[in-house]
């Protein structure tokens, strides 16, 4: 599970690396979370040697890491997936598999698009809520009950209205994620304009220093100045 | 609770209407979802007359009403709404009281906002991991074990992938509520790209002759042709 | 040639005003910018004493005015129309008539609501082209030359470069163009994405206070730090 | 002036290409429309063997061609911008230069954003017209005679209006060049969410096969159904 798509790279191709000893039978499996083109070139190491490649990242961050609560997005190699079971059951609260190599991580941006979408609503909600004299804690107790109720919301909501943004998901990454993901829909001709409007709050919030911040801070991008 | 702006004014105002018998000490509780302005004409009414009102729009749709699951967004005369405790426990599984006549109907503009960019987003990302040969399916299982679960996805996941949108809330309230919510913003410069971005998808599903539908049919905006 | 809808509807319908001395065959022209049901109702005041009624907002401010180079968009009474063609032209530089009262109203929204997502296109260029090391002068030489030239890219470029922004037409009006623009739009449920986009830049503006500056003063909305 | 960035490449580096007899003093000026990152590889094959390089995409397209009224955006080697002013001059009504390799294919970019952004809020200002009832011919000559008169909407809009996109700027080139503008805004942080709602539409456009028509043909996006 290493941190970006160079380390990746670097992992498998350099000196001592993984393909030096990589031969026929052996398996490999990448937990990192890279983009589907450097999935695909370290399968194609990993096979031209004769190994077996699998990609897996996950979803959800530090906490569900520690509770083993981890969902694992497999794809690649489906012999050397069934034999990963037993330790997905471990990692994870959940494992699946997803098809040829660069699927995971497709599927990991999808997510992630939609996870950027939901809290540009939600931080717009509060800044409505606020601004219209309402009590935005209300809000958030409203969200909790109803339908469309959800641990992110619950998670995140209460540092958002103290402008306290921890970095769980630094907010770089988030953009960087839905970027990828509107390339995405741009390969298959999907028009997304919710999502590029979210984007765009993204990058402002970048523009604003916040790119190191938790992806919640986009909030700052909807704050005007505060009633009097 | 009645159907609409004009439905909850001819109750309370026509002839043989509320206000005939409104005296001093009594009591009218409209649970009605309508606009502030409507909502402060009537408290307006009873008020004249020496009544005592309260407004008390509810969230949730026909099963949480039948099975007293409702969320009630109360405003209006805290006197009334103290009194009125032990009906709304029977009704709901929680009420608010929320201040002035007219924060209630806000309260409710701002929920369903948040679940119009939400729908829209949802959409969005079904459509993408569709066109980019994923199974949605499996998106809606990953969604549901993670950060981002909630009910509305769950539900209405499954019906959008079969293009089926039964009216559990017709499309075109939705987006009248989104234009309502933008409006609120528009009094209290509030921007808000994301919603604004969402509510022209929901009317570009109405100008499709969807309004009747249910409000994920805003689903139908975002699918281009389908793959061979 | 009022102020606004209140000035317009005073000066038709309080004492001393136009309604007192109107009968048959007198004919009154109102050129203020006004919404259609401002012009509609002063419309119906006057016929109703047995009057003609002719709306006629027009397009350009300061400048052309005092050029006698209007544009002027007339609406009501063809007759009346007719017989004023002669004032017309001594105004303006072109007149139209364009039916029924309202239709003058309508036809301006829609010109300021192009005018203002050009506005922000063209401030989105200004912002991307300096922060991409490129001179900002020379886009608006190059866009000068090409089949996008336009008298107000022309004029407000050089000013918007220096951050100046003497109000010609105040922002919030336009901003309150937009949203009038969106509305008729709603109505006719003709979804508009870009236009969206551009009305919640205005009031992104707005919120920052810029609402008395002119227009152009969106440009501070996509300007993020400076380069050091 | 070749089609695309492959055409560019292989005309410089492959067998019997310009590399093969570059040599000191010799000066290479490409003047294909191509990204920033071709133009460099080119411009270092060239410097490599003692050469010069100047890149020259050009704004204008079959008509002013024809007619020597390009406008050429030339960056690179400014000595050999200046020997080249005299062939600038035949092609061209006005040629800048713009610094370092990739500075043309940046304002390029910037221009064509700001076209895309036009279009769409002209052609929802089309579409607003005839669905609220006014006559979209005299929009066109009321915009024609204002401050936003345009050779671009005065051209294309009456073809437009009939619903005829003959091809003189494809609209899937059109929509890469908003998408590679939105990217170099990705890398300085600006924020563009007028010309990123541009796109959307435009991958619409894309999406119901109107790639290959002109880029005007984004107006189909916003219809809805005819009035009947």
């Amino acid at each position: 599970m290493l941190s970006d798509p160079a380390a990746a790279i670097s992992v498998a191709f350099d000196k001592d690396g993984i393909l030096e000893e990589m031969c026929n039978g052996k398996g490999y499996i990448d937990m990192s979370t890279v983009d589907a083109e450097t999935s695909i070139k370290i399968s194609e190491g990993v096979t031209s040697k004769g190994g077996r490649f699998l990609e897996a990242p996950v979803s959800g961050s530090k906490k569900p890491a520690e509770d083993g609560q981890l969902i694992i997005l497999a794809a690649g190699e489906k012999g050397l997936y069934d034999e990963a079971i037993p330790i997905f059951d471990v990692l994870g609260k959940k494992s699946f598999f997803l098809g040829q190599v660069g699927n995971g991580a497709k599927m990991k941006l999808v997510v992630n698009m939609i996870m950027g979408s939901m809290m540009n609503g939600f931080s717009e909600g509060l800044e409505l809520t606020e601004k219209s004299g309402l009590d935005p804690r209300t809000l958030l107790d409203v969200l909790d009950l109803g339908a469309m109720a959800n641990p992110m919301f619950k998670m995140k909501g209460p540092s958002m209205l103290k402008s306290n943004y921890p970095p769980a998901f630094p907010l770089k990454h988030q953009q960087k994620d839905m970027r990828l993901a509107l390339a995405l829909g741009d390969e298959n001709a999907v028009s997304m304009p919710v999502a590029a409007a979210a984007n765009e709050a993204f990058k402002k919030a970048r523009s604003m220093g916040l790119g190191d911040q938790d992806f919640s801070a986009v909030h700052e991008t909807v704050k005007g100045p505060k009633h009097p």
